[in-house]
């Protein structure tokens, strides 16, 4: 009863396409047409091909789901960015499901897993603050599905991303502080791992010299960026000998802190200490002062991440070239930084 | 060449089980074990079966994931509830993927379906404002995946939930608000659909009937209960001969809404108009003054959904009781609603 095991070459060999290929179209990947996928399919039944691989190739076609990987979903810039991708991915019919990591690193490694095994299209991913290694995402793209990085990107990877420029962002926050009359700007970073806080930190560093002001390094407070760091921040900056006129925060939730504790001690903002947040919060508009942030066109930045899905998920092209999409963060001045309401 | 065709029959015949049992272990039944599941496929590979279930019945084994459907992930109740989830299914090795409806019936449905073909395990869902039809839901009854509903749930359904007693929540909240000596309170709502908001109103009728005040139809708004519903909310109440002394909102955006125009028009919060809000979203503790509103404790919500989750997805038992978890609310006073500040 016995016989000679059929193997991808002899598929191959049938078909005259590469063994390559023949795995390829098993594995459902992609890249291969649904042509190709259904005349292997077709000869490997013909054959009696028998791999493991032969389940997934029986369900022929895709699952129509884009897993999205964020740390949070709860911060309104990822929940924004996952609205923006939806917007598109409805429209050709691809479901959105998303994963949290709460930024830890087992829990993204596990993640991307499990999004393969449901057999993901594609996956769009910021990654973790913990996040060093990279393998995890290089498996994605072993595999032939599309990658996409939001925000949180790593040029090593080859893969397509789209971010904001960050250092542009801290620019502009910075300018304008200098421009209401602010001279003693400090400011709120976690810059040590992560390339948009460091982007940041070189903005506000750039402005500052730009303007002819001193760039001091008991001005810059390194922290996680929470409403709690943002308080233990600002008041360590209270006790320097001279207090600053001033602070940009990285985050949004930072700066609040910030504004707590200064209401606490009855210092005012804008008049003693102006404040700008980074990244468009809701709750940002709803303080008493309201806060001035970077907002993050974070809408368009999921917008920009699934158009990009879509164009490599139906490109048969096998040579594949990364795209890279910046976009440019916009001020909002509100009454946190407003010194002289009338050069607003 | 051709021979009679293995029906689940001759497997059934063979292991001495039901073929509806076949047929469920061929579609990777939940409620079936892994040790049946095992034999029946052996026996059909045996035989030749090859009916498309084949493809997932040779992947025996879970996909390990729970598919968790909320109208919007970027509210802070249904981020606490999902992150009640994880904390509870992450220890088990589930994975958790969250879809979002954004209260959109035929979202929902498309959903509940792409949920269904990535083989998730089980799925914990609270429905969209839209909803009235639960079909969808049905089916997914019918294939034997658990069910979990919590907050916003359905009687007829027969399946598991986790609700807050809404209607204690809404007589706390107004209760409160006569403690402090307010005697003309209104209420935001949204009653015409969804029970929630139903019993909320329920509640604060109550309390005013029980502390022989009277209910009084204008001082009741309907409306969606987002930020501009509130200021509208408020604005239409402002206009009445005699103005409120408070305001029960049945959401947190709606007060803050109210919050907003009272500002505007310098009517002092909570000294001539004191503010109460439903669901302990951050920003209410970052408004000035603070709202005071009813915690739904949404992560203690969504660790009962998981909890019943495990216990109805590891259950061999084939009657299936439906468990009910009503949690109740606590009530969080802040600044907006304390006027006798040593009574608090």
């Amino acid at each position: 009863m016995k016989k000679e095991k059929t193997t991808i070459h002899d598929i191959a060999r049938k078909l005259n396409i590469t063994a390559s290929t023949v795995s390829r179209a098993l594995k459902d990947h992609p890249r291969i047409s649904m042509e190709t996928k259904k005349a292997v399919l077709k000869v490997a039944q013909k054959l009696n091909y028998q791999p493991n691989h032969i389940a997934a190739a029986l369900r022929v076609g895709r699952s129509n789901i884009i897993g999205i990987i964020v740390p949070t979903a709860d911060r309104s810039f990822f929940s924004s960015v996952v609205r923006g991708i939806e917007e598109i991915a409805n429209q050709s019919r691809y479901h959105v499901m998303i994963c949290q990591t709460y930024d830890n690193y087992e829990k993204e490694v596990a993640t991307v897993e499990a999004l393969l095994n449901a057999r993901v299209d594609g996956i769009i991913a910021s990654h973790g603050k913990e996040t060093l290694n990279f393998d995890h995402f290089r498996k994605v793209k072993e595999r032939g599905i599309p990658l996409i990085l939001f925000d949180r990107s790593n040029d090593e990877l080859e893969v397509s991303h789209v971010v904001i420029d960050d250092y542009l962002g801290g620019y502009k926050a910075t300018e304008h502080l200098i421009q209401q009359g602010c001279r003693r700007i400090a400011h709120f970073t976690n810059a040590r791992k992560i390339s948009i806080y460091k982007e940041r930190l070189r903005g506000y560093r750039e402005a500052l010299l730009n303007y002819g002001l001193p760039f001091s390094e008991e001005l810059v407070v390194e922290s996680n960026l929470q409403l709690d760091d943002g308080r233990n921040s600002m008041e360590q900056l209270l006790k320097l000998k001279v207090i600053p006129d001033a602070v940009f925060s990285a985050s949004a939730y930072g700066a609040m802190g910030a504004l707590q504790v200064l209401k606490e001690k009855k210092i005012s903002v804008p008049e003693q200490v102006a404040l700008v947040a980074f990244s468009n919060e809701p709750f940002t508009s709803f303080t008493d002062p309201a806060l001035s942030t970077v907002d993050q066109h974070s809408m368009r930045m999921g917008n920009a991440a699934a158009q990009i899905f879509l164009e490599e998920v139906t490109s048969e092209n096998e040579k594949f070239i990364p795209q890279k999409i910046v976009l440019k963060p916009e001020l909002i001045v509100r009454a946190s930084s407003l010194r002289k309401p009338n050069e607003s």
